[in-house]
């Protein structure tokens, strides 16, 4: 069996000290700012990141530990594969959010909508790219009328149960 | 030192058996299809996926064992840091393709515009959301006078040297 070992870039800093209540996409998150603390040893890999209006962070949901391969999103009533839902008990817990690029203050690159957990290691940093990235006729699925409920903007303590 | 562990949850069928050129984006790639072979025990997670029509897929970039916090992508002839690039040399060898869906067969999720080698590990798949993943006014960086370039849309052997 293939196993795949990654060390953290860094750690995020975030407002959401916990999973109940925080956002559950960055689009939920919009009064939240944090930071992503980058290890001094790579500071030069952020050389022209600030040029970008918003980032791709890929990073660990150290706070998930069971599967669920089925599950009921925060977005719907009924059950979906794991692959097709963005919730966290993935095969293997990698989140990912694309958030706005604040600015960067040496080792910190400060993010908006920041919809991470506090202390989530960080696996990644890529640039946003339009031409690679925006896809906005694509279709979305069982969110197709699900995504603009407020009510579900915020998470609850389903995956904890 | 936090050691993060991942299994890979399938495997990349792909026409790109090499790294010298390949597509370095799905937008390069737009004649290429492959799928991904998911592992037989995590077929229930797809359940709901092919309704929508643009998957994000994670990956490990399998062939790559140096990292270069700062070098010259495929799209410019200056040097940026990892971070605020695209290329494959990062600190955690992780790739990021956003893809059509074509179908699903089984285990098998067909995509097109593939830009994956063959046999590169697949970490996980989510649904593309555009809420959540596509701002078509997001600036991009040292890419703005760049990413139309033609002549840059297959990998050469920078990274190999």
């Amino acid at each position: 069996m293939d196993i795949i070992k990654f060390k953290p870039i860094g750690y995020v800093k975030s407002p959401h000290k916990k999973r109940e209540g925080s956002p559950i996409q960055p689009n939920g998150a919009k009064e939240y700012e944090g930071y992503i603390e980058i290890k001094k040893e790579l500071i030069e890999g952020l050389r022209d990141l600030e040029a970008f209006s918003h980032i791709i962070v890929i990073y660990h949901l150290h706070e998930v530990h069971d599967v669920k391969l089925v599950c009921r999103p925060f977005m719907d009533d009924v059950e979906h594969g794991i692959f097709a839902i963005r919730g966290p008990n993935r095969p293997n817990p990698i989140g990912l959010s694309i958030v706005p690029l604040k600015c960067i203050e040496d080792n910190k690159v400060w993010i908006k909508n920041i919809d991470m957990l506090d202390g989530s290691p960080v696996l990644d940093i890529k640039p946003y790219v339009v031409d690679f990235d925006s896809y906005p006729n694509a279709t979305k699925g069982w969110l197709e009328h699900n995504v603009h409920k407020k009510s579900y903007n915020e998470a609850d303590d389903r995956f904890l149960k």
